[in-house]
């Protein structure tokens, strides 16, 4: 069922009414620039983050956990068999899981174990452009962690990715689109403060983690990440004088955002 | 001997003079989500933190700092055994050492260490309640990194454990209570923000290992920790507008304050 | 050829113009309590960084890297080989690299591997006085992270140092020196707050190495980076409470610093 950006919006104010009563356990095995910013994100949004992302603990932690973040910024080599371990556990126990394959393409460490993460069924997959293309099997990567290719190229790859791995795919951009192969919608919230700030695009996969355990409509809970997470980020920037009080803002703004706020800022398509 | 709110209050401000007029060197071994938080508290405070927590270094810091943290919230396959290198130096060399048990309890990597380590004596042990619980050997642990049994539950178990390593057991939660087995005392002063931030207790821990350098009396220097910690959080909630803000004011705050700060808000019972 | 202050004041202008416009790649393998930090400080300013730091990874990453930070505060086990990786690479593809020598002295596991970088001919060696004594075979090594010598004391070995790598000597502290061994200069505009925040130095690290991206001549490059990072520390000094706030607001500063700020603030010498 296609749904009006209205009744995204209305279903975003009922996600995070829903997120804050319930506090999702958001498990995260994630990269050492952004743990920290993760963790807070998480919190300030009204999660409660752990991470735990060691070999014969991650498997078990993911069937009590809300949801899965599996993020290959740094996959260091005792954190590769956590990600595949934790990944095949939350599939097996219906725990939500995103796949975040930071800087694929090249990088032959993580382009491997993206594709074996792959293969697992991630519920969301959550990239740029071109790390959203190489997951498709349609590029060859970007420069660094950022994107060379505009969100617009990568939405048919995406639909492709998405039907491929029964699940959702979130480009990230200057706008954000998020597919499930069948249903595409557009939000135009974002701040370029947002790259300005590390971990900008990696804790919005763990939002999205948090988000999937409200509601069983992947792709609508997915939409609901990406929202509240841009027009907190649009509030902040609003008030910040540079990118080091933006972060700070950010977290304020996640914490009291609220239905007036999504129902006046909102940009979807 | 016990002593009164006022004689602890008293013992507070000194211990804290001292302890900027020494620059404990606080040696860290600690979770990957809150490093750089928990250095930027010591730092705030007026100590010296290192993270050295490599096999081969970490025991022979151990001998040369004021104090040592060991913190098990990610405790990575070369963390361990420096870990158990760290805690068996300190010992030998009489530095105090803080064992924070993160989320033990079903988790069996670090619920086994956790045992191995308290066997070394730790001085301290700090955590939230369901990690006291386990600690103590009257729990199965809590809900990721949260407490899901109150500090009053924890109170006797962590009495009978703080006579088993012969330290002191500090247990956090909206009290927070410290006790040696024979002397307990209760601190008010905490604030919910510090629950939304990543790191509110894991610092804690860190600041209770550069305390336990200035005086002998660790009981006493650990309540003086949970003091100036608790009421300096207390004054960054008061013009804090979400969780981003008060992690900053919360360090401008450890910075600033002093005996009148103390003596003017401080809650034992 | 020496240049005068003034020289290089418009040196530094030109190398901030053109550091924004290019967007250099900086590749940092560094330590987990200032990655977040570092990645902070390198946007910004303007750079792009990537923490690329998995054997099998950072040697090839390093070819593409406009600059290349090696930092040994926490040297992992897997972090190892892949600096060495990274600063065999760079050295091969002419990347500059930075060697950030972290605590080296007693401490056997990563002053081994110091003398291993060292003799990769690190374009940049940054480092406290202690530090850079040790580097250049004459000191025993500071207080943990800190420093136990002073800046002037470390001058000549610092010059040696240079002369023996090929390349320019960073001596960090209250005064900040760069020589190449044959040129000399002084930069006077460090704040203490720098030292109150964890990754105050280890940054500094970062944003060498993408000034060292943007001009040929090494020297002028590392004055370059070590005035703009310590004249946005002034700026931020100037109106912030407490080391919290300044940390904050010393990123707004980098993203902000420009000509004037340059030309009304620096006191080189």
């Amino acid at each position: 069922m296609t749904r009006t950006p209205a009744h995204l919006i209305d279903l975003t104010c009922s996600a995070l009414d829903e997120l804050r009563a319930q506090t999702p356990l958001v498990q995260c095995l994630t990269n050492s620039v952004v743990t920290g910013f993760t963790a807070n994100v998480l919190l300030a949004l009204g999660a409660a983050p752990a991470m735990v992302d060691l070999p014969g603990e991650a498997g078990q932690f993911a069937h009590a956990a809300s949801g899965v973040l599996v993020n290959l910024g740094t996959p260091t080599r005792e954190q590769r068999p956590a990600m595949l371990e934790a990944a095949a556990e939350a599939r097996r126990a219906g725990t939500p899981w995103v796949l975040d394959p930071v800087a694929i393409g090249s990088l032959p460490v993580r382009t491997a174990l993206s594709r074996e993460l792959c293969d697992l069924g991630p519920d969301i997959v959550r990239g740029n452009a071109s790390e959203v293309l190489v997951a498709a099997g349609a590029g060859v990567g970007g420069r660094g962690v950022d994107s060379v290719a505009d969100v617009e190229t990568a939405l048919v790859p995406a639909a492709e990715l998405a039907l491929r791995t029964g699940g959702v795919v979130a480009v990230s951009g200057p706008v954000d689109a998020v597919t499930d192969g069948r249903r595409t919608v557009r939000i135009s919230n974002g701040t370029p403060l947002l790259t300005r700030v590390t971990g900008g695009g990696c804790a919005l996969g763990a939002v999205m983690a948090a988000f999937a355990s409200v509601d069983e409509d992947r792709w609508a809970t997915t939409v609901a990440a990406c929202l509240v997470y841009t027009v907190a980020a649009g509030m902040a920037a609003e008030s910040a004088p540079g990118p080091g009080s933006f972060s700070v803002l950010f977290l304020d703004a996640l914490a009291a955002i609220g239905p007036d706020d999504l129902a006046r800022r909102a940009m979807l398509s």
